[in-house]
């Protein structure tokens, strides 16, 4: 499935975000100025920033889409400011997975040392913090600075994890909700913010954030395991040669505690035969298909979230969004 | 030299500080927790905070110091942020030189992994952010942003420097204001941005905060050739020892540029008997007092830019900070 031809609607600002993105600064140092280049040409599917657009032009009565006055450049600053702090928290995530590709292009740590990978994550939290001071919202700043916390909370919640502790399905929904979740939340409740929606509007969005981010980081776990190589990008299996547990494995391990198979790759057995193992496991049980349901569901409430906002062309994107986060083969 | 009595002026407010830097957080890891509790317990002169409490102080006609109300909250927050900010950068600064000591006390990546000392670095920087926006004011925050990329930018161009390329003085100045004045800077300029000064005593505010920066880090430079090791914290050399040519050492081979003791240090022999060598070099020559005075010369420029603002306890207090800046023995 391709992402939903609705998405036009916002081809302009989305462009308009991508110059925000790459905009050069004469006092940055030309390896960051070369790194933004390779990090925004790898690709990346810019959902966050198309969350944050729809929503921002779903809430007002009279959307511009001129793409330079004042609204336009708030709506256009924060898109670009959730993808950069995104960004930033890939390439401090790739030093510390060791991960030398990110969708099919070499990351950052692969050819830099850890220090240079180190700042050049550093920078990026800045200038994601620079953009979005451009939307001149203090209460927008605060949640980003919010989303920043939760995300490495996150992260050290899973790396900090004793060996061998097993997540269970509501400590796998806490990881992704902080992992993934968290940004999509920013993206759909600073647009409303901006566009100076009422508590139960920006509850609305919030809801739809935090599903539509979940329902997402279900299906990326999945197509770890029944994915197509060539459209992931990446082995099958990356996750469990990594011992990282997740809702597939989970749900396979809830019918089969005791399977070998799986239990040696959480136990630390990562060769490529003991990795292929564990993965036709979990390929061949329910467990895809209990998590299938799972992501439509979360998707599912997205979509009524979404009902309680404003009817329209954008809103209809942001149906079309929550449908294809579910459908999708990469 | 202790730090000047005058600084008890603002005692009460550095308490507060004190208490917001340690402030929990109940979704925070508790590791963090522990990360915070011990990066702040280890000591630290709080000169930023400083800055940032008496500069503001100074500039409001009729300043409160009850601690509580929205005025009081905004210099506190500020000078809160402003220490968070710097103890970040010091948190990934330590990882990238791999130093197990700051302070004499152990740092956060001699017992954690990377990855999670990269993790709370990161959280830290996000705990900065929403301090920042605790000010209220956007300007404030655009400043907090730029000063974390000018940092950035400085350690960046000192580590993807060409090997055995020399810094000139220039080089020097130019990556000790990164490293130390735009934190000074920082401190300053936000105070006055808060306290709605006028355009030429955020002039003065950024003119003093980067000459202060200056002649403190000039004098920490100084310090690891002249210092006592007991009062320092550290080895003397530690900055020879790791490649790292400061002011003392570009005096001297402005005169010497043949000397071999130097050279071999910079060209990477670095064994205990070469720092000695060259630290001796440095030690019996010319370069420490012309290091000294032009220490002296940005401490003077600090005090002269003091000059234009309003006279009075607060104003003597910095005068008093930037005598100590280039007086103190650690």
């Amino acid at each position: 499935m391709n992402p939903p031809k609705s998405l036009h609607l916002i081809a302009n600002e989305l462009t308009l975000v991508e110059r925000k993105l790459l905009e050069p600064d004469p006092d940055r140092h030309q390896a960051v100025n070369g790194a933004i280049a390779h990090l925004f040409a790898s690709g990346g599917k810019r959902l966050r920033p198309t969350v944050a657009l729809l929503a921002f032009r779903l809430l007002q009565a009279d959307p511009c889409t001129c793409g330079s006055c004042q609204r336009c450049e708030q709506g256009i600053s924060l898109a670009a400011a959730v993808e950069m702090l995104h960004t930033a928290t890939l390439v401090h995530d790739d030093i510390i997975d060791g991960a030398l590709t990110r969708r099919g292009a070499p990351t950052l740590n692969a050819s830099w040392s850890p220090g240079a990978t180190i700042l050049t994550g550093d920078y990026l939290f800045a200038r994601a913090a620079e953009l979005a001071t451009l939307t001149g919202s203090v209460v927008v700043m605060r949640l980003f600075s919010r989303a920043l916390m939760t995300i490495c909370n996150g992260e050290l919640h899973q790396l900090l994890r004793e060996r061998h502790q097993l997540l269970d399905r509501a400590g796998y929904l806490q990881r992704i909700y902080a992992k993934t979740g968290a940004l999509f939340v920013l993206a759909a409740e600073a647009s409303g913010v901006l566009a100076e929606a009422d508590s139960e509007t920006l509850e609305a969005l919030r809801v739809f954030g935090r599903e539509l981010g979940i329902a997402f980081q279900i299906v990326d776990d999945l197509l770890d395991f029944v994915g197509s190589e060539s459209q992931v990008g990446k082995p099958l299996g990356s996750d469990l040669a990594q011992g990282l547990v997740t809702l597939p494995a989970i749900y396979f391990l809830e019918t089969s505690p005791d399977d070998e198979r799986i239990l040696n790759v959480v136990r630390g057995r990562r060769g490529r035969e003991a990795t292929q193992a564990a993965l036709e496991a979990v390929r061949n049980s329910e467990a895809i298909e209990l998590s299938e349901a799972e992501a439509r569901q979360h998707a599912a409430r997205a979509e009524e979230a979404l009902l309680r906002l404003p009817e329209g062309d954008c809103r209809q994107a942001l149906l079309d969004l929550a449908d294809y986060a579910v459908n999708r083969q990469s």
